[in-house]
């Protein structure tokens, strides 16, 4: 253990300094307000939860979990995702049985990083949860909030890529009849490692028809046409029925407006465990990594002992933002320099000015060590030194 | 260790549901917006802070402090305040020697709990920080805002208490002459525990005229009159420049207009140890305990290499709430229920509703179970069900 120095932070900690605070502010309430219009109403959920309650149905990886023990020797951990936190609070004390709840958040999130100089080990997250609600529309309302949400913030160019875990996972049991051969292959399609995926199926001992059936799930990304050959390639239960549902997810997307932002992608699967069906992805352009996820998740809720199927979205802010073209940088502060003997003068000036909604720094001069360069700081400075009614 | 509950939260731990995650949005909004006017840039810090450096400079004790251990071995805490990681921030990053610097803040923080049912283990402080600015008028600018922004909240009947650490300290040091026999007496005045004062002193071996001085510091509570008899109980430089402080303290705040919101008293004393001079709590009508405290704390920068005077309030949100009169609840979101068939009608019904500002859930027929239950959460419901351009 090395001796720290005075200023260090933990590993992927941040400080926001005064100007990105403001970004930040500035993209959250658009997003918020936009999510506030659609009914959703947030919530709180503590940052410290049991292990053994959230902290194990949270689908992130055990050693990116911040993990301490309470006095009662219990483990806690920083919740690593809002999902299971919001799933804990309603299965306990909002959901109604059969009545759909919508609950929204926007909060900061945990997970640990190994290295220095990567990625952040605590971001925040805006999103919603519809849970109650089974049918197709209540996936398409999240994509189609999620995209109004992000057009509110001054994003541009960016797809949605929608696929379904169902439809990957029936088209992989039925070729390769077991769940460690479709781990080896999910993996590849999450980590978008094609090539990977290709030399992988080819090295399998299948029949060049499930050879080629698995080779063309490459090729089924495009507009809604892809459905058509995705249908082709299933003949299970469980794949039609993906097939169907996307089906209908984009008849009810065109029907809200949004087609032109969505992309099917059948190669779609998630590092979250918990998604049951509909699933997507949202990127913007020149971005390599996604700003948010969501999808179905119809069994996380009975770990709470609350039979109820959901589906949801979150957006890390940090990624939305480096997607968003830079914002303009005023310092809108006024700053009053005065002495003591006009300092009576000095308070009425700044209460008018901020009665018209100034931003204004009241500063005694004594306060003062380099005058030139505290100046600088501030984009108006009015002087009231030495006796009044002269120069101002 | 106990098997626990699926719905349990760590001790101290809450949700807050969506009315409170209102009222809370409303009172962080009216302050952060009145601390903005008067110049201060919010900036935010980590959660996790290391304790070798900003965990050791909070005033908080040991056992309240959340640990852990991070991959590397260094300990980590949860931040039990904002001062020390602003202090860090601005000694490693903003502040330039002797230009005053204005820095506010929202945040949870944390302190961990022994008992069940007791006090929040997180809790949200509001506050600022004026750095570099070693004057008499800072303290004053902090306190005049803090109570603007008090004000702004609606709170009505509130007193601000202010004191002066290095007056009770003079006077301690003087007659006991050891720091272990001031903190016994600290002690009683932080807890407020006037009896025990009183015991204690007679029970000193001191000259009765010194025991009377100590008693009679009990008596230092009041206007500003109480600063003429406070100059008499003190020879020190150290206890005369403290009631000379508070004397221009007050000159200060009658011309900031509020003179009448705040009372002196000689015997206030933290629980900070970081304070060094001008202090301060406030305290509501009718409510037990202070909403809020702060004060000057002129050596906590040097913690972080930077030597820097600085003064600063904060806020408990928790506190402010259960203080403020109880605002109305009104079920503001209005919903529409609709059936497949007139699924683009209420999109367009919708739209125009949240074009006016409303907010609107959209909700398809078929993802209810019970449509009495469901439709008491709603405002005003219009159900588009069935064939178009009959009943509505």
């Amino acid at each position: 253990m090395s001796k720290l120095f005075t200023f260090e932070k933990p590993l992927g900690m941040r400080d926001t300094l005064p100007f990105l605070y403001k970004v930040k502010k500035r993209v959250r309430q658009a997003m918020t307000n936009e999510i506030e219009q659609w009914g959703y109403e947030f919530i709180e959920t503590p940052t410290l939860e049991y292990y053994e309650t959230v902290g194990s149905a949270s689908a992130i990886a055990d050693h990116q979990l911040f993990k301490l023990l309470d006095q009662q020797g219990h483990t806690l951990v920083l919740r690593p995702d809002m999902t299971a936190p919001i799933a804990r609070l309603a299965a306990s004390r909002l959901y109604q049985h059969g009545n759909p709840l919508r609950l929204a958040y926007h909060a900061n999130v945990f997970r640990a990083q190994q290295r220095e100089g990567g990625r952040p080990a605590e971001f925040e997250q805006i999103g919603v949860e519809c849970i109650g609600d089974g049918t197709v529309t209540a996936d398409a309302e999240v994509i189609r909030l999620m995209i109004a949400a992000l057009e509110k913030t001054g994003l541009e160019r960016f797809a949605v890529a929608v696929g379904h875990i169902g439809y990957v996972n029936a088209l992989f049991v039925d070729i390769l009849g077991n769940e460690e051969r479709a781990n080896v292959l999910r993996r590849f399609l999450y980590e978008k490692n094609y090539v990977g995926y290709r030399n992988h199926v080819k090295s399998l001992p299948l029949s060049s028809i499930d050879q080629q059936r698995l080779l063309k799930l490459l090729e089924l990304r495009g507009d809604a046409k892809v459905l058509a050959s995705a249908r082709e390639l299933v003949q299970t239960e469980a794949g039609i029925k993906a097939v169907e549902e996307l089906a209908e997810l984009w008849n009810a997307l065109r029907l809200f407006g949004v087609a032109d932002t969505v992309k099917m992608d059948m190669t779609l699967v998630s590092h979250m465990s918990y998604y049951t069906g509909i699933l997507f992805e949202v990127y913007a352009d020149g971005v390599g990594f996604p700003l948010g996820n969501g999808g179905r998740y119809d069994e996380l809720l009975e770990k709470f002992s609350c039979k109820a199927p959901a589906t949801g979205f979150g957006i890390r802010l940090d990624r939305l933002i480096e997607a968003l073209p830079e914002a303009a940088v005023e310092s809108e502060i006024e700053c009053i320099v005065f002495s003591q003997e006009r300092f009576a003068e000095a308070i009425e000036l700044a209460n008018e000015k901020r009665r018209d909604g100034k931003k204004v720094v009241l500063q005694h001069i004594a306060g003062i060590r380099d005058i030139d360069a505290y100046s600088k700081r501030y984009g108006a400075i009015t002087y009231l030194l030495g006796r009044a009614g002269k120069e101002e």
